[in-house]
C-alpha cells in the first residue's frame, strides 16, 4: 500500500481564520481508496518551511499532496518552491495561459496581464488536470519514484480536480483494494462495547475495528484490505456478522450515510404515518434535526416549543393540576404534553421533551433529569434520564435519546 | 511572542472520518491572544510516530498542544507517549479517580474498575484542569522550559477545560499584550465592507483589521499590540471611531460574546417583553438558536412549527383562503402567522418564517425565496429575501436574517 500526506499550505488556515475541509476531503476519499496516511500538516506562506515541510513529507511518504498557495500573487508559493525540492523550471505554460484568458473573458473579470499570468508558470514536465472552477490546474510532479501532487485551495476548485482526472490517476497508482463499512450503535457506551468486543478487536487485523464515540451513540468502523472489493465485502460480511451476534440489539444502521432521524423519517414515508413533536428542554433542536431530513415535509405535521408553562396549559390543553403537583420536569407531564398532542393533531407518532439543562436547577429538580415520551397511535410510554454535561450537552442527549426511542417504539409497532 | 503547535492524535481524524473543528477552534483562539503558530498536524493512534511528532514538535516550539488519544482503551496512547517523551511517570491520580466515580455515579454507569481507570493515570508533576463534560482533564506538563498540554478530543470537553482554566493559563505565559476586539455586523457583504474599508485597512498595521465573512454576517477583527492593556485598548477606540463613521449602521455589537440572540433575549428582559415565534421553512433552527441563550425561558413563551399547511389552519387560525389564494410562500400568510400567533399567545413579539429551502420546487415558487414576518405588540411588518444557496445555507441565513429584523425593530421600540 502507497502511502501519502496531505500538506496544506495557508497562513488563513493556519491561523484559524478558515475550517480545513479540504483536508477532511481529501483524506477520506485515500483512505476510502486504500492509501496509507500517516500524517497531515499545515504550514503557513513562508518560504523556507513550506520547503522543509516538502523535503521532509517526500522522504517519509510516496505520495505528498499540497493544498493551496497556487494563486497569483506574492504570497502564493507552492510551485516555486515545489520546482526547487525536484530541481526543475517554473516555465510559461501555454494551454493554461489560454485557459485563464478564456475563463476572465468568460467571468468578464478583466485579465490582470502578466501579474494575473503568474498562475501558468507550471515546473517543466508535469502532467497537469484542468480547473473548469478557476484559475490554477491540478500539477502532478513525478520525482525518483515519489509523486508531489499541487492542488489549489478553494474547495470547489480542489474538488472540480479531484473529480474530473486527479482521483482517476491516483487509482492507476494503487495496488490493492480497502472497503470500509460503518456499524452505528446508540443506547450502549464506549467502553462497554470495547469490552464486549475485545477478543473479536484484539485478534484482529483484517478488517480492523474501530471504534469512535459520538454524543450518546457509538460507531463502529470496519475496514478490509484485498485484492479486490469483492474480498473486502466477504471479510466484512464476515466480522458484521460476529459483532452482530453479540451487540447487534444496538446496531441501528450500517449505512453510513443513514442517522437515527432519517430512519425515522423514511419509517413514516413508508408506512404512511405522520409526526408532531413537542419540545420543552430542547428547545426546537428536536424538530431542526428531524426537518432538516429532505422529504421531511411529507411526514412532519407540527412541531411545538411550549417552554412557559402557561404554553403547556393553553396550546396544549395539559391540565393545571398535573403541572402544580408534579411540576413541568416530570414523568407525568411528559406523558400529557405527548398524548394532548396526539389528541390535539391526530398525529401517528407524537415526541415530547422536558428536563433541566441547567446552568441552575429549577423546580428543585437536578440538571440533567429528562423525560422523553413517545405516543404512537394514542399509546403513550415515558422514559427518566439522568444527563450529565453542560447545557449543549444536555440538549444534544436529550435529542439523540428522543430519535433512537422513537426509532425502537417506531420498529417495534412497524 | 511564544510558538505553539497543535497537534491531533487519531486515526479517525487521519482517515477523514471527522472534520477537525478542534484545530480551526483552537488556532483562531490561540492566534487572538497573540500567540504564533508555524505548524499544525495530525498523527494516528501510533505510538512511535506520537512519540517522534512529540519530540520534533517540542524542539521547535515552545508550547505543544496535543488533542485527542486521552480515553482509557488501548488505542489511546497520548498521556504514555508525553510520559516517556517528558520523563515522568504515569500515576493513579486520586481527585482524577473521585471525578470519574462520581461522573459515573451520575450518569448511572457502572465504572468498569481498572479499565475505566486508565483515564485517571497522570503524568507526575502535571496541572490539572477539571472536564465537566467528560472524564478525562486536560493536563499541562511543563518541561525544560517548554510547556505540553493535552486535551482530549470530544469537543465539547475540549472547550469546557479551554474555558475553564486553560486559556487563562495559557494567557499568563503571554509576555507582551495583545488585545483583540471584534466588531460584528449584519446587513452588508464581505466585499462591500472590504471596498468602503479599503484605505483604513490598507494603511493599517496596528491595531490590524481582519474581515471575517459568516453566514448572513461580516466580523472585523482589530488587534492592537502593545505594552499593556491600557495602550491597546486606546489604539482600538480610536481605529473603532474611523470604522464607526463608515459602516455604523451595519455594526450590531463590538463585544465579542453578544450575538443577535443574545442581544434580543436581553432587550427583552430588559423591558419586560415575551417572545414566540412561528416557523415553517425554518423547522425548529430559529427557537433553537434563541432558546440556546441562557435565560431565554424568561422571555420565550412558544414556538410552533407549522410545517404541514393543516398545522397553520388548525393551530394558528390562517385563513384557509389565504393559503389557496397565495400560497405559504407568500408575504401574505407569513403576516398572517405573525398576527395570528400573536393573537393567541399574547406575547408582545412574534416571529414568523415561510420560504423555499429546496432542494425543489414548491407551489412555483423559487428557491431560496424566503419571507420573515415581526409582529410587535400587533403590529406586522414583513420582508422578502431571495437567498442562493443548499438547503442548509438557507435556513441559516434566514435565521440569521430574521434575529437581525427582530433585533432591529425591538430597537425602534425599546
Amino acid at each position: 500500500m502507497k502511502s501519502v500526506k496531505i500538506v496544506s499550505i495557508g497562513t488563513e488556515v493556519l491561523m484559524g481564520n478558515i475550517l480545513n475541509t479540504n483536508t477532511y476531503y481529501l483524506a477520506n476519499e485515500l483512505s476510502m481508496m486504500g492509501f496509507v496516511i500517516y500524517h497531515h500538516e499545515t504550514v503557513g506562506d513562508n518560504r523556507q518551511r513550506i520547503e522543509n515541510t516538502l523535503i521532509n513529507s517526500l522522504n517519509e511518504n510516496d505520495i505528498v499532496i499540497t493544498i493551496g498557495g497556487l494563486g497569483p500573487t506574492e504570497d502564493d508559493l507552492t510551485k516555486e518552491v515545489a520546482s526547487k525540492v525536484t530541481n526543475r523550471k517554473l516555465e510559461l505554460n501555454e494551454d493554461v495561459k489560454k485557459h485563464i484568458e478564456k475563463y476572465f473573458l468568460e467571468t468578464k473579470k478583466a485579465c490582470k496581464s502578466t501579474y494575473e499570468m503568474n498562475t501558468a508558470l507550471i515546473p517543466v514536465g508535469s502532467k497537469l488536470i484542468e480547473n473548469a472552477n478557476g484559475t490554477a490546474p491540478g500539477i502532478i510532479i513525478e520525482y525518483n519514484n515519489k509523486v508531489l501532487i499541487l492542488l489549489p485551495g478553494p474547495p470547489l476548485e480542489l474538488k472540480y480536480i479531484w473529480e474530473n482526472g486527479m482521483k482517476e490517476y491516483l487509482i492507476s497508482l494503487n495496488d490493492t483494494a480497502i472497503v470500509s463499512r460503518t456499524l452505528k450503535l446508540c443506547g450502549i457506551g464506549e467502553t462497554l462495547v470495547e469490552e464486549k468486543l475485545f477478543d473479536i478487536i484484539d485478534n484482529q487485523n483484517n478488517p480492523t475495528i474501530a471504534p469512535y464515540a459520538k454524543t450518546g451513540q457509538v460507531h463502529l468502523r470496519l475496514t478490509a484490505n484485498g485484492k479486490n472489493t469483492i474480498e473486502c465485502n466477504n471479510l466484512l460480511d464476515t466480522i458484521e456478522q460476529k459483532i452482530n451476534s453479540i451487540v447487534g440489539e444496538y446496531i441501528y444502521t450500517n449505512d453510513v450515510n443513514e442517522t437515527l432521524e432519517s430512519i425515522i423519517i423514511k419509517k413514516c414515508i413508508d408506512n404512511k404515518l405522520t409526526l408532531s413533536v413537542c419540545e420543552s428542554i430542547t428547545g426546537g433542536l428536536l424538530s431542526h434535526t428531524l426537518t432538516n431530513v429532505p422529504n421531511a415535509s411529507k411526514v412532519f405535521k407540527e412541531g411545538i416549543i411550549t417552554y412557559a408553562n402557561e404554553s403547556k396549559v393553553n396550546s396544549l390543553n395539559i391540565n393545571k393540576d398535573i403541572i402544580e403537583k408534579y411540576g413541568c420536569i416530570s414523568s407525568e407531564c411528559c406523558y400529557n404534553m405527548a398524548l394532548e398532542l396526539y389528541k390535539k393533531t391526530s398525529t401517528n407518532i407524537t415526541i415530547s421533551t422536558t428536563g433541566n439543562a441547567g446552568p441552575d436547577g429549577m423546580e428543585r429538580k437536578k440538571v440533567g433529569l429528562v423525560y422523553i415520551g413517545i405516543c404512537i397511535n394514542g399509546k403513550v410510554d415515558v422514559k427518566e434520564f439522568n444527563f450529565v454535561g453542560t447545557r449543549d450537552k444536555i440538549k444534544e442527549l436529550t435529542v439523540v435519546n428522543a430519535l433512537n426511542f422513537a426509532r425502537e417504539t417506531i420498529c417495534k409497532f412497524y
